[in-house]
C-alpha cells in the first residue's frame, strides 16, 4: 500500500495520495498544530512539536529497539526520583490513566490482613477511599479540609491509635486545588512508626525535586501526561525491590498487578500485554527533554516561575487563590469565583476557550474556586497571554474587580 | 516557550531550537518514517502516516472538541458491529489494553452468583480462565486442541450439564494461532439456553463481518490497535443496553468498572479518567480510513486476499500450514518450523528483522510452529516483499525445502 506516500507537500499542507478527502485530517506541519489552544489543566498537556512527533513511527512491542527504549526509560526514571540504580528500588511502566497505577498499587501492595490508613483532603484521597472500599482493603480514611496540609503529627497520632494500619496512602501534589502534603515529614514518621508508605505524586513527580530515599515511600505512582509531559497512555511505579517482593501472589487483578508487571519487564524486557507504544515513544523523547532543561530542578524552577506570574497576575485583575501560601504549590492554583453578579464560570471559561486558553473546568467540592494549571510545554509568554485574555473577557462580561494585594 | 518552532527545515529534516542535541528524535518527516519496520504482528501495527499524523494535537480532555470526537467515535463503532443506532447496543471505550478490556467486561458482567464457561483454544482462551481464578469467579474451563475449533453442539451440551452456568466466554480469532471459532452458531446455541454470551474480538473486529445481533453478543470486546489500524491506548466494549443496566454495581474493581465508563461517557461525553487522547485522535481517522476503504467488508476482503497471498507464497517456499483451512482465519497464520536442522527460529526471526520485516516472535504453546500477521496498513506489496525476503533469508541460511502443495 502506497497510499500513505505524500505526494505533495507545501505550505505547511501534507497531501496523501487517496485521502484527499479527509484533508483537513492529515499531517499538521510542525507550525500548524500550533494553532491547537494552550491547555492550562493538570494534563493532558500542551507538549512540545518534538515530543508529538516521536509518536511518527510504528515500533513492535516485541522488537529490541522498542525494548531498549523501555529500559532507558526506566532507568531515566529512577534518576528522576534522585536514587541510584543500585538503591534498590525498581520501575514498573502500566498501561492506562494515573487512577489505574494508583489501585494497581493499593491493590498490590495491602495483604488480605493489611490495613491502609489514607490521608484526605481532596478528590483524589477520596479516590483511594473508594479504591479500598470497592476492593473490600480494611481502612481507615483521615479526612482534613481542602485547604489544610497534613503532618507528621497528624501520622503520628493516628498510626499509635491504630496499631492494626500496615500502609498509609497519602497525595504528593493535590490536583483537587493545588495544594502540597508535606511527604518528607510524613514518610519519616510513617517510617519511624513501621509502616509503610504510599505516594500518589501524580501531578508532582518531575516538576518538583523529590528525593524518595528522604521521603521512605516503599511505593510511589505517577503518570506518562504530568510534569514528564509526555502523553497520557500509561502510569509508572518506583517501588522498593523489597516491597515488590514482598508484595508477590498479593494482587487482587490479572491487569493491574504491579508485581507480575515488573516480573515482566524484568525478565523479557516486555510488557505483559500490549503497551502504548506511541506514548511510550513520546515520553522517551520527553524525558531527554526534561533532562536538557536540566533535569527536575530546571523544570521546579520554569514551572515555580510560571506559577508565580499566574498568581500575582490574577491577583492583580482581582481574584483571590483558594489556599494559604503555605500550602501551595506550583503546579495548579485554586482562585475563588469572584464576588461580581456579571461572573459566570461557564462562560469564563468558553470565552478563554475561544480565544484559545483552556482552563481546567470543574470545581472544587468544598468551595466556588475555578482552577488553572501551569505545567506542560508553557513559559512565561503564554502565562501572559492567559492573563491578557483573562483581562478581556472580565471586560467584555462586565465585570469590575479591585486588584487583590500580591501574596508572595 | 518559543522552542519548539521550527527554525529550518529541509530534506525531510525538521529542526527545533534548542533541540538540537536530539535531533535523531526530532519530527521524522511523512517520507522518513517509511523507513520503519513493516509489522506482521497482531498488534502494534503498522498504520497509515495520516493515523499517526493525526496525533500531532494536544487537546483537553474536558474540551468539547475532544467530547465531540469521542461521541463519533462511539457511533461510528456501532456501524462496524452492523447495528442500528437505535437497536440497543451502547459503546464503552476504556483505557489501557485489550486485555484490560477483557477483564473488565469479565468483572463486570458476571454476578457474584453468575458462573461463566470459558471455551479455551489457546492463549487468549487460557488468559480469560486466569482473570475468572484471580477474581474468584465461579468458573468451568473447557479446552480444546488449538487446531480446533468450538461448534454449536460442543456448547449445547456443556450448557445441558450445568445449569449453574450463566455466561458463556469464547474468543473470535484465537491470536495464539488464526484459528476462527464460529461466534454465530456459538452465539445462537447460547442465546437458545438463555446464557448470556461475552465475545473477545481482539483480533477481529474491523477486519472480519460480525452481524452483533446475528451472534447474539451481550458483550464483545476488541482494542485499538487490531483492526481498525490504530494505535495502542485503548479497548472499547460493545454491550447491549439490557446488560449493562442489568450489571450495575457488580464491578470487582474502580478503574475496570464497564458501568460506570459508560454512566461517565453517557452523563458527560467524558472519560471518568484521563483518556490516551492522541491515541483516540488518531482511532478516529483510522475509523475514517476504514470508511474510505468501504468499511468493514472492503477491509475484509483486503486482509483475506493479504491472507491468501501470505499463504500461498509461504507454501511455495516450503512452509506448512498448522491449523486446517476450514477453521483458518485471515489475519494471522501458523506456519510449522520446517523440519531442517539448519532452521532456527530466532536466526529466522532476525534476519527478517534486519531486512525490515517484522514477524511475530514466541511459539504455540502446543506445537513448534511460527506466526505471522497479515493486518495493517499493509496489501500485496508488503506481503511480496516479506515472501522474498522469506527466501533469501532461507538461502542465506542453507535452508533447502521442498515447495508444500498449495491449501485453498
Amino acid at each position: 500500500m502506497s497510499s500513505d506516500a505524500p505526494v505533495a507537500q507545501c505550505g505547511g499542507t501534507v497531501l496523501f495520495a487517496g485521502c484527499r478527502r479527509y484533508r483537513r485530517h492529515t499531517a499538521p506541519h510542525p507550525v500548524t498544530q500550533r494553532r491547537d489552544k494552550t491547555l492550562f489543566t493538570p494534563g493532558p498537556l500542551t507538549t512540545s512539536a518534538t515530543v508529538k512527533a516521536a509518536m511518527q513511527r510504528d515500533l513492535g512491542s516485541r522488537d529490541s529497539e522498542f525494548i531498549g527504549i523501555v529500559k532507558d526509560i526506566r532507568t531515566r526514571l529512577l534518576a528522576c526520583a534522585g536514587v541510584q540504580m543500585d538503591a534498590g528500588y525498581e520501575v514498573v511502566l502500566l498501561q492506562g490513566s494515573g487512577t489505574y497505577g494508583v489501585e494497581a498499587v493499593i491493590t498490590t501492595a495491602v495483604p488480605r490482613q493489611g490495613k491502609l490508613l489514607v490521608m484526605v483532603n481532596g478528590a483524589y484521597g477520596a479516590r483511594i477511599v473508594k479504591m479500598a472500599q470497592v476492593h473490600g482493603i480494611d481502612h481507615r480514611a483521615e479526612t482534613l479540609a481542602e485547604d489544610r496540609a497534613f503532618s507528621a503529627n497528624d501520622v503520628v497520632r493516628w498510626l499509635a491509635a491504630d496499631k492494626l494500619i500496615t500502609h498509609v496512602a497519602v497525595v504528593h501534589s493535590e490536583t483537587t486545588t493545588g495544594l502540597m502534603n508535606p511527604i518528607e515529614e510524613i514518610g519519616a514518621a510513617t517510617a519511624q512508626q513501621g509502616r509503610s508508605l504510599i505516594v500518589d505524586a501524580m501531578s508532582s513527580f518531575g516538576g518538583v525535586e523529590i528525593d524518595l530515599e528522604a521521603v521512605h515511600a516503599d511505593w510511589l505512582v505517577s503518570s506518562s501526561n504530568k510534569c514528564i509531559e509526555g502523553v497520557p497512555g500509561f502510569a509508572f511505579v518506583i517501588a522498593k525491590n523489597s516491597a515488590l517482593v514482598a508484595a508477590e501472589g498479593q494482587a487482587r487483578t490479572l491487569s493491574l498487578d504491579v508485581v507480575a508487571q515488573w516480573r515482566g519487564l524484568e525478565n523479557s524486557g516486555q510488557f505483559r500485554f500490549t503497551p502504548p507504544t506511541h506514548a511510550i515513544l513520546a515520553f522517551h523523547q520527553a524525558l531527554l527533554e526534561l533532562e536538557q532543561e536540566g533535569g527536575v530542578k530546571g523544570r521546579a524552577a520554569r514551572y515555580r516561575d510560571n506559577n508565580r506570574v499566574l498568581r500575582e497576575g490574577m491577583q492583580r485583575l482581582g481574584f483571590h487563590v483558594y489556599l494559604p501560601a503555605s500550602v501551595q504549590g506550583h503546579i495548579i492554583t485554586s482562585f475563588h469565583y469572584p464576588d461580581d453578579r456579571a461572573f459566570r464560570f461557564d462562560d469564563f471559561y468558553a470565552r478563554l476557550s475561544q480565544r484559545g486558553h483552556v482552563i481546567y473546568p470543574g470545581k472544587l467540592t468544598q468551595a466556588a474556586c475555578f482552577r488553572v494549571g501551569n505545567i506542560g510545554r508553557i513559559g512565561r509568554p503564554e502565562i501572559e497571554a492567559l492573563l491578557a485574555a483573562a483581562k478581556a473577557v472580565l471586560a467584555d462580561m462586565g465585570v469590575k474587580l479591585a486588584p487583590v494585594g500580591v501574596d508572595r
